[in-house]
């Protein structure tokens, strides 16, 4: 039988990353391509008490079908710490726990997006999310980044040029591949262009916790007055990434569309993982857990960037992260991405090529992400320096 | 700021159902209504051995990122049972683990239908499924049920009237709301009308394993030798509906671009629960466990058909299921359905309305569903009792 695929998947190929992950079984590998968290980042101890715990007081609960919104208890603690740490929410607002801050990003093209209407969306940016948009037949229009974040006069020009744009997706905090974080100046102008076109902005932000240098910058969503941002975060960083757990907040009449849309996609998250999450909000000391993985991450970029100074006579260029996971990189004149790819991986060293997050998937990239969250003190020694050998070995 | 939700999301509700289910927490309502199995399906104390064995043992595989297609054991394990139980999957098939037999549905249509595209259902048929299409923009058409199955005549006229089909949607096996079963020579004649007319079949068969009376029939993915038949499974009924785990086997071809839509979904599957229904189905007796249920499930049906008896004189029909969780009701003629469910609420006895059931939303519907899986004895009688006592009211 010949298998007539619909358009918007037909052409579509699985993430690069998860491809690349699945390679990385091979442990001679060192692994600078995954996003994955590190494992220390898991609070394994405490997830094992709650999760006894459960199993012994709450088993129908966990076990049986529970409410689309998500697990009640859970939402309320997710809203509280929204609105006390990051003052976000308003009384328009409404929560939801969705299977990952993946879910969220899809239901929201979903909910606002018909088949051709376009996502602004920041280039580079995270695969994942491009590829949901595709997946629901929404066309990407890129508009580039510097150093401050998203190229708001492009922006403009971009909202002027497609009146069926519905949303504009952002990443602005320790920002996936590029690794910036867009400055407040910045978000107040973003901000102000999508009210005065009417277009709704999708912040993604499931870094924001992972701050380890210099001073938090204020969400786009706490901005927001007027109703016009849809915040999706995750505890996949800072809990578990394996649970698929995170979080919307966004305007109630939009939000109850999403829960219609994701009703039909899973019926509701996982629900044991909803209460053990909720008792580790209500019992752990959240803060000072986040706290460590900061402190890791800080020393593990810190060795990255230290190791990565000293090619600075290849012409290699890269940002300097504040917080997240990433660092990207840009490959002097003259060295071609493609070729840079196969000399690292022939040297047992694994990246994730610019390519992966260019809107238009057969534009060309110079650039490559790569990531300390993984790999130990050792690995990314010896990855940076193989990253420094394929340099020399193909500017040769 | 007003807010354009998607054409497809616009006028959709969210299920009748899972707000019924909300409406649920008044413990003095009888719930006829719920879809859910009944907590003594779940086994408690292997999931808390198991669960605990997890984190002691591998703690980062259940709580890091994972592969899309599933936890690889447990596809195994999923693939070795579907094969030798019940004769399903060929060379040319693969299988996959999704988060709950609705995502399943919810891919399929996602893969193959662009929106306008049609999606043959039975009428009436399962909310959950109805609405997975709906949110994907397609088209519904509903072919009625008899004692049998779908009308197979009026099934090919359907066909013939849409060639814009992309799916066939059935569920044959005590089939939700209907109550019925699909015999074997209406599973070939809608079998060979897919082929003919070169349409995919989604066969959705959460319930399969809890027949407890009468001889098994083979599904229609068992018959498969042309590659036109996407078959969706569940634990939710056997093991737990609140960890959202179930699986798909289809053709390769299709199920790669079904992996590709999960992806962008939800990543993967829960992986903590992947681990431990892999260890569930390995180490204990799975089919012994089914046995449990099945004779829970014999006895409570058995017991609400009993009672259903005595009301012959009131004019109510009901099907007799052979398995599975439903019995459908068809009210006498001369009393309304929105009057009966008004009237059994007020006696504090929630049931479905068979209009949320309706691929046409506003069509009319003399018919409600009920279920004996979660109520008690106790509640069944008394429920039924007031099944009585309203018929009666009404009828005066």
């Amino acid at each position: 039988m010949e298998y007539k695929i619909s358009d918007k998947l037909a052409s579509m190929k699985p993430s690069a990353i998860r491809e690349i992950f699945k390679s990385l079984t091979d442990p001679s590998i060192i692994a600078f391509a995954a996003g994955n968290p590190a494992p220390e980042s898991f609070p394994v101890d405490d997830m094992k008490r709650i999760g006894a715990w459960i199993f012994e007081n709450e088993p129908v609960k966990a076990l049986q079908y529970s409410i689309t919104e998500g697990y009640p208890p859970l939402v309320e603690a997710v809203k509280a710490r929204l609105k006390n740490k990051f003052n976000i929410g308003r009384d328009f607002d409404g929560t939801i726990i969705v299977s990952g801050g993946q879910q969220g990003l899809e239901l929201a093209c979903k909910t606002m997006c018909n088949e051709g209407d376009v996502v602004i969306c920041e280039n580079p940016s995270f695969i994942g999310a491009l590829n949901a948009y595709r997946s629901n037949g929404a066309k990407l229009v890129g508009v580039p980044l510097d150093d401050d974040g998203i190229d708001t006069s492009l922006l403009e020009k971009a909202l002027k040029e497609n009146p069926n744009a519905k949303l504009i997706y952002t990443i602005p905090t320790f920002h996936n591949p590029a690794g910036i974080t867009t400055t407040l100046e910045r978000r107040r102008e973003l901000y102000n262009l999508a009210k005065k076109y009417g277009v709704l902005i999708l912040e993604d932000n499931p870094y924001g916790e992972l701050r380890f240098k210099g001073e938090e910058i204020p969400t786009l969503k706490s901005m927001d007055e007027d109703g016009i941002v849809i915040y999706c975060g995750s505890f996949s960083k800072v809990l578990s990434a394996g649970m698929r757990i995170g979080f919307v907040c966004a305007p109630s009449e939009v939000l109850q569309k999403m829960v219609v849309a994701k009703q039909v996609e899973d019926v509701h998250t996982n629900a044991y993982f909803q209460i053990l999450v909720d008792h580790y909000i209500r019992e752990c000391d959240f803060d000072a857990h986040i706290e460590g993985i900061r402190a890791l991450y800080r020393e593990k970029s810190s060795l990255m960037l230290s190791e990565l100074d000293k090619l600075k006579d290849t012409g290699l260029k890269f940002t300097r992260p504040e917080g997240g996971l990433f660092i990207w990189c840009t490959l002097p004149k003259g060295i071609s991405l493609d070729s840079f790819i196969k000399e690292a991986m022939s040297r047992k060293l694994a990246v994730v090529p610019g390519t992966a997050f260019n809107c238009d998937v057969s534009a060309p990239s110079d650039s490559f992400r790569i990531t300390y969250s993984t790999p130990s003190e050792d690995e990314i020694v010896r990855g940076v320096r193989i990253i420094g050998e394929s340099l020399k070995e193909l500017s040769k």
